[in-house]
């Protein structure tokens, strides 16, 4: 983006009837759309949230307190309409596409919501070796980079990203581990409700999987990195990050493993980082020394550890109602209020 | 609120196609609905939002920024449209009424959205006697009582609160300092941006209106308390709490200066709290010690200290969509998702 356009957008909120700074993030999201915007009325509407399936090889480690079929029964309860991010997508008034980047099993009968462009069917288990091939990776970026363009053609101003995968905690926190350097042992989580010795077990899995990637992790090649341990909904939600920062849409970042997208995208293509909102703080216990290391504070703290994008969908109200206060508010003089 | 109905709410909420509690305090929230609902579907629309304005005599020791009159004009800004809580108010979907309740000067050209009820012009200066008698505080009560009595007779199932008037502040930490026993050198805050020396002005002011009115104070009788050191604002917005209780609607308490008001309400009805969700952290550094005084964690953390309803209206957004989550979503059996 072009900061050289930071002091007029900053002038323009400052005379805007309020006390200076009054409206807080609101106000910071404001003038970051205002530079997305490229100086022009900021926006994020219309809006567009994918919520992208894949299934995850490491699941046969005992990983996950749900079954590997729950990925496609979600694919179809989002179709259907009865998810969370089904509901809050329609509450805060933003369109939703479920997308098949790889889930375990056949298509899908066809339904108007879903997209299915399986790239294959699953990642290999990453505690023993590559969670995938950097081809099948490219082809999820890719995969993601087109639903990008097809947001931007329908005429989004932002998009959201959602992640459905059982086991995806996993391959999140190894690339968090990887591209931040942190300690698994610090950043591993419950994900869905696993207990202390689930825990226990889920921290050795992903030490296991730096170990059997150590080639790929000590590279620092981001792209060898994200197909040795991430998942094929993570490599596309990575490429919808970098599609969408292309095609200047700001982007919402739901919790952990869109947050793990997100870095992904970031260390493939440092510019995204300017068209990127972290929505919210995920109730994951190592989000918080995530945020630290990447010195970013999200928008909302919620509690939410669901995924699908329902942060994503709260967070686009949120950057909605700050685009809203940069356009429709009036300024001191045209309201005749004395400025202090 | 019947407390028997939360096994049934929460067996709904963990039969959702989610992992249990996975949507955090949008669940909370969804439950505290239910529960105030009694047992039937949870909503808080339609919602509206009463911003209520008036003036303090205290504004004569200095103790803001901005002028008086910017009360007035304020009110005039809230009835064209122009203010941060119309913007936001319309974002939401939420209606707004602006109320008079005691600003000073005259009537207003009449307009459909303000609604004229002054029970005064302005109150006195609570740094040297009580600021309004029982009497008058006690019409300001029943101005915010008639005002939610308005709103459920037109179906609404929630209110926000939201307040306008100059030095406000400064009411609002002597009635915190009254009702919680903190320390105004604790919780004073720089309200609209004062700097240190103004500050340190500001604290000797509440210093010497808690001395002032010491019988009031030591009375411990909430309403005396409220009339010493309070706002007409401030006591109609309580009068709007403990009316919307006795409605058994939904309340969004606002920022700073709300939750004086909602700590008077509490105080005079300690029944209120079962129907009360505070918005958002103000940015008023008191704020965090009045929170930890009250055991209370708002839902929105964005640095907002602009008042007029703000948070409230982002706040309504949030119970809306936990309202959805509870009344929309699939089960488990019925989506045929596998539990863990």
């Amino acid at each position: 983006v072009d900061t050289s356009l930071i002091p007029q957008g900053q002038a323009h909120l400052d005379d805007l009837t309020k006390p200076r700074g009054s409206l807080g993030r609101l106000e910071e999201v404001a003038l970051r759309l205002y530079l997305i915007s490229g100086g022009s009325k900021p926006s994020v509407d219309p809006a567009r949230i994918f919520t992208i399936a894949g299934d995850h090889g490491v699941a046969a480690e005992g990983v996950s307190l749900f079954p590997q079929e729950v990925s496609r029964q979600m694919v179809l309860n989002f179709a259907n309409g009865g998810a969370g991010i089904n509901v809050l997508a329609r509450t805060a008034g933003i369109g939703l596409s479920v997308v098949d980047a790889g889930t375990v099993g056949g298509t899908y009968p066809e339904h108007p919501a879903l997209i299915q462009r399986k790239v294959r069917p699953g990642t290999d288990n990453l505690a023993v070796g590559p969670a995938m091939s950097v081809e099948d990776c490219t082809r999820a970026l890719e995969l993601g980079i087109d639903l990008a363009n097809m947001a931007a053609d329908e005429g989004c101003r932002a998009v959201g990203t959602g992640d459905m995968g059982i086991a995806n905690t996993t391959p999140s926190t190894a690339l968090f581990c990887a591209y931040l350097g942190l300690d698994p042992e610090k950043i591993t989580g419950p994900g869905t409700g696993l207990a202390a010795d689930g825990l226990r077990r889920k921290i050795e899995v992903i030490r296991r999987g730096l170990a059997a990637n150590q080639t790929a992790v000590t590279s620092g090649d981001p792209l060898r990195i994200l197909a040795a341990l991430g998942g094929l909904e993570i490599a596309a939600l990575s490429g919808l990050i970098i599609g969408a920062a292309g095609r200047r849409m700001a982007v919402a970042v739901d919790g952990f493993i869109s947050t793990a997208a997100y870095v992904s995208a970031w260390k493939l293509c440092p510019a995204v980082a300017d068209y990127c909102f972290l929505s919210h703080a995920s109730a994951e216990p190592g989000y918080a020394s995530i945020m630290q290391a990447l010195k970013a504070d999200p928008l909302l703290h919620l509690g939410l550890r669901l995924g699908e994008g329902t942060g994503a969908a709260m967070a686009l109200f949120v950057m909605r109602s700050a685009a809203a206060i940069f356009n429709e508010m009036a300024t001191f003089s045209g309201a005749g209020v004395c400025k202090a």
